[in-house]
């Protein structure tokens, strides 16, 4: 790597000219005002401070505009893969290099990093994973205290793991957040001396000075150690020098007095280090502001002009008590909020370097016509949605035969009617939410907070991030589909309650029914709406048919829309003690279970109307039996008209638009199944000409 | 000022070594990377060409950590207030220094400004008004066909109305976004020549060549000219070479033989300029790249390894189109949807520098406990929320002595209940929107592509920026009430719609009643509901009263929370021709017709609950009469109970702190009121043993 613009051809000339930059910049930049700063207080025998000093004044020198730059993160687990895309973004934020990422993950986090990384397409940006699990035997040897458990050690053997191709590389722990470009960071290599081979700052605590109770016996450390929450790794050099053999040794020979790591890594980083101190590069405090609750960062960031990197390294995380708290979650919530679709941005000048799909996206974009008047649905159609899968904690369901899993969708104003859905549906849940990121933030709040909400590991919450005007309503069906991990689904929405018994009876029921996961049924959930806020919710069929002939329950949408649940035919339901089978007819749209492995919804439809309708066409256009469960029931809670409705009824190029959609999918419909699917141009002709 | 760091003794060693440092620079920065880029190509003779050169490797010497840097933008009218925002929020995103921002303003620009940095609180920034009014004079007599207008034309005056010991100031167009750290636009002074007085971006179009059709003639300018949307003024200099004069007399000279500037201010500088280049300091074009629809800019940003500002200078602003619009519009938008309560940030190590009330405020919050269970309730109500009055433009009614103004409140959720309210409601309304940064931007596009909403120029929008977990309903009801602007308000709430005739019927009543606005008199306006999403509302009260008799219509709450509003009097109202007395009773929350400088609402009740009945407490209290209007009606539409309710029904926790609140109002009530408030007590604890 040559530092930004400087001629390749060094000579002695070159060497030189630095020489005298060196000298000038003493002059120049006499202030000393980051580089190292307190370095020199805090080492005995101050080694470091002097290097540091000669170095100080000079602004880093950049690496060269496209030069691609690596970083290892190691990340296990939702809560912290909930955790990085903050690092990430923030990195992304500021970065005007190409990146390659290298993610250490378990198969929790690879499995979400995977799906977000794809859908966010960030142009110039190079993922690769490895796989902890295998990283284990090498470092489950060493007894380790520290929250971070195994995961944390696993920074000593990336020299090892990385391929050896890869010379340099920055480590970052998942809870720092950047305020500043990376690429400076990246600039520091160019100030190790040639025997240093990692680059570490001070850590900000009297931790390893050992005095914080009696008989606290941290590892050993020169001073106050190094905090390894931000590394600079010279790969090539660690290698050579025989790092594995190194840390593994001293490791080993501390563990014969010490009986565990308490800061994992770190502790070995800094026994490491102890012992061989030509090895370390201290970096200047502002690339690793430590914010525990005892942080002596304050006598950094006081003086700094400028906070390149803040870590949240205490348990606490941004819950931390310190006075300056305030400020530094404020840099940290700027990146939690912040839109990751507006990462989205090319690098000017540097070869082209765009994600996967990305330059076929670009092109059917570039070719929609903004004056046509459905360019919005259009648009919505084409747009790629970030998606973060699994968003919380989540426990898979164990695999049993006939187990069904609720698949619904829902967005900010829905966050209410959780609760209670957890109250009707004891069962697993494949939630799909349509927000913004600083929504997710609030969801996430709305989550911790409600004791029902966070007693539930069953449920699956799957963010799809906000972008455009319109509703994409069956992209978030699918997606909440695609991550439903039971044989049986039951597709709903979130408006509905279902019967407290339904998800005991749909087990029993496709059990009884011996449905298997390969026969093509579809078992229809009989659909009530209430009007009122405040409702009993009935207790059973009987109930619910008093409250119906009652007048206080009615069949969903009877007065307008009775074409979507018509075919399930109320009459026989009251009646029926078995299951029976009804036959497809226009604009159907009953609630159903399902296999798993069932159509997807077409995303073609977006916004307000019909995207039920394409999905039981689809049903049925693939022979799917429908039959009505005779005990089984939901019930449809008032809300307001969502906006896309409102737009629906109010705007006619809005209802010329969905028209012409669902003109587009019957095309394809018969495309696809041929004179099969003649029966629904016919119907819905019919219906045409009706209305 | 000096530069940061360097030695106050400048004596000739420091100057060999600075000529030095040029020199290393030169070999080492060979590429010269963004400074003057291309200036040799386009100004015939290249005055600055090598100038540039000689100075293009220095990262230019950043100001002092704490030097105050000052700022002058001029801004007038709706929608350049909402523009400026986005400056001001990109350049405080990247600043390190105190600011003191001269802006000026015409009124309306004044009074959204005002009400915005009052309640925005950002430490370390002064703003100063200056009056555009009193500047008109100073420039119409310049005939301008551009867009902007006079304020255009006002930038050339600024070196006459800043106060005389400002000596630079950085001039900002309303439409530029900052991409870094303006103390770096600030160092670039020091590059300035003893007789460099203004520095500017060269203009990133052919305008000024004079060829872009025929009989094009622009201003005389120096090869393409310069960009005005970000200058550099050294403004004592400026005052000491006669500025005003060589100004006036160049544009005066120009205007006998041109007809009009094109450009406002632009061709005066150029016109200027062409006669005194050395004027002139040229900046780097990332200082100010141009994104205009044939904007040469590319030539810029593709080889700059970093852009600084970004400059939206077509009228199309950010619907410009050019290929990477997508790039420049992701910075914009990054600062439009940026949460600005984030920027509340303190600057380290610089003296104290916090706003008004910002102290006590913060003072007030470190003494809440957060252990205590209404911890959220206290902090909601000590919020201070950044206020944006008439976010949109208004045209404020005209003084009518018993007009009537709609008040409302309303967030995200319940913008599908704009249209209909003012199909409903024929006169002003003040409505206050509680919104993040990024919803006021959908805010914006829902009320631009309504032609409903687009089509009224009476409805004023305030957006009261979210803040904290709790709805601050009264706060928001306040914001609205304060911007009020005819002698009564009609103190509705959203989910309401008011009889079609009751604006006409309310303004009739006012004048026949002789009210005046002295009388201390509180007209009822009865509250009905229906549960039904579609409905066809009544277009009188004999419809009214048919609908309620079929059921289809409900007294307001009747079932949920009679007392509400049984003191109305429903059954006296069906036969009253004329508007009759009623009195207070215990939880009465009628809603009211008021003149203006009526009471406020009581900010201590965030969330749900109590809200209006603490008003119409207050109302009684201070002898407003009760009078209920005889044809006047509102019908309450359905929605889902909003996420504050559901908390009030499932948390004791909340039930608890809506009764502490209560009975702290009641004691505030007591000591203000005397023994005349003991009745209010009473009935709250006969309430209360009620239930």
């Amino acid at each position: 790597m040559l530092p930004r613009g400087r001629p390749r051809a060094l000579g002695a000339a070159t060497l030189l000219l630095l020489l005298l930059l060196v000298v000038v910049g003493f002059f120049l930049f006499g202030r000393d005002p980051e580089y190292g700063l307190r370095a020199a207080a805090t080492f005995d025998g101050d080694p470091y401070g002097s290097r540091n000093r000669s170095a100080s004044g000079l602004h880093p020198l950049l690496p060269p505009k496209c030069e691609l730059l690596h970083v290892a993160i190691v990340c296990a687990g939702y809560n912290a893969s909930r955790e990085v895309i903050t690092l990430v973004k923030s990195v992304l934020f500021y970065r005007k290099n190409p990146l390659h990422l290298h993610l250490v993950t378990d198969a929790v986090a690879r499995n979400i990093l995977e799906t977000l990384f794809r859908t966010w397409m960030v142009p110039a940006v190079v993922i690769r994973f490895y796989d902890a699990e295998e990283l284990k035997p090498l470092i489950s040897w060493i007894p380790n205290t520290h929250y971070s458990g195994l995961y944390g050690l696993m920074k000593l053997v990336l020299p090892s793991i990385l391929p050896l191709s890869l010379a340099r590389v920055i480590v970052l722990d998942t809870d720092v957040t950047f305020s500043s470009d990376i690429a400076e960071l990246w600039a520091l290599f160019a100030h190790f001396s040639d025997k240093q081979v990692v680059g570490l700052v001070e850590n900000q605590s009297d931790w390893y000075l050992g005095n914080l109770w009696k008989n606290h016996r941290p590892w050993p450390a020169l001073g106050r150690g190094f905090n390894t929450g931000v590394i600079l790794l010279w790969l090539d050099r660690l290698r050579q020098t025989g790092w594995e053999q190194m840390w593994t040794l001293t490791a080993k020979r501390e563990l014969l007095t010490l009986t565990a790591t308490s800061l994992a890594d770190q502790d070995v980083f800094n026994a490491v280090i102890k012992a061989h101190p030509e090895l370390v590069h201290p970096l200047p405090c502002v690339w690793n502001v430590q914010l525990s609750d005892h942080t002596l960062a304050e006598r950094c960031y006081l003086e700094a002009a400028d906070l390149k990197v803040i870590h949240w390294n205490s348990p606490k995380k941004l819950r931390v008590k310190n006075k300056h708290a305030e400020f530094f979650r404020n840099l940290h919530l700027t990146f939690l909020g912040y839109d990751g679709k507006l990462l989205r941005r090319e690098l000017f000048g540097c070869p082209n370097q765009l994600p996967p799909g990305a330059e076929q996206l670009q092109q059917a974009l570039a070719q929609l016509d903004e004056e046509e008047p459905c360019f919005e649905f259009r648009q919505q159609q084409l747009t790629v949605h970030r998606v973060h899968i699994t968003f919380l904690p989540h426990q898979p369901p164990p695999p049993r035969p006939h187990d069904v899993t609720l698949v619904a969708q829902l967005s900010m104003d829905r966050l209410q009617m959780l609760e209670a859905l957890c109250r009707h549906w004891s069962g697993p849940m494949s939630l799909a939410l349509y927000l913004t990121d600083a929504e997710a933030q609030q969801f996430l709040h709305f989550v911790e907070t409600s004791p029902v909400l966070s007693a539930r590991k069953d449920v699956a919450y799957h963010i799809v991030y906000r972008d455009g005007p319109l509703y994409p309503v069956n992209q978030l069906r699918n997606v909440a589909l695609a991550q439903a991990l039971t044989p049986y689904v039951f597709l709903s929405d979130i408006d509905f309650l279902p019967a407290y018994s339904l998800y005991d009876y749909l087990r029993a029921s496709i059990e009884q029914m011996e449905l298997g996961s390969r026969r093509k049924a579809a078992l229809v959930v009989p659909a009530f709406e209430t009007l009122h806020y405040r409702f009993s919710f009935p207790n059973s069929k009987a109930e619910l048919l008093t409250l119906l002939d009652a007048g206080s329950l009615h069949i969903f949408r009877y007065h307008e829309w009775p074409q979507g649940h018509a075919p399930t035919d109320y009459a026989h339901w009251r009646e029926a003690q078995a299951p029976y089978h009804v036959q497809w007819a226009a604009d159907y749209e009953p609630y159903v279970v399902v296999p798993r492995d069932c159509p997807r919804y077409d995303p073609r439809f977006v916004g307000f109307g019909w995207n039920k309708v394409a999905h039981i066409i689809e049903l049925d256009a693939q022979e799917y039996e429908l039959l009505v469960l005779p005990e089984a029931f939901s019930i449809h809670l008032p809300h307001a008209p969502s906006l896309d409705i409102s737009r629906f009824r109010s705007s006619p190029t809005y209802r010329d638009c969905l028209q012409a959609l669902k003109e587009e999918f019957h095309q394809d419909l018969s495309r696809h199944y041929g004179a099969a699917a003649l029966k629904y141009l016919t119907a819905l002709q019919q219906s045409q000409s009706r209305a």
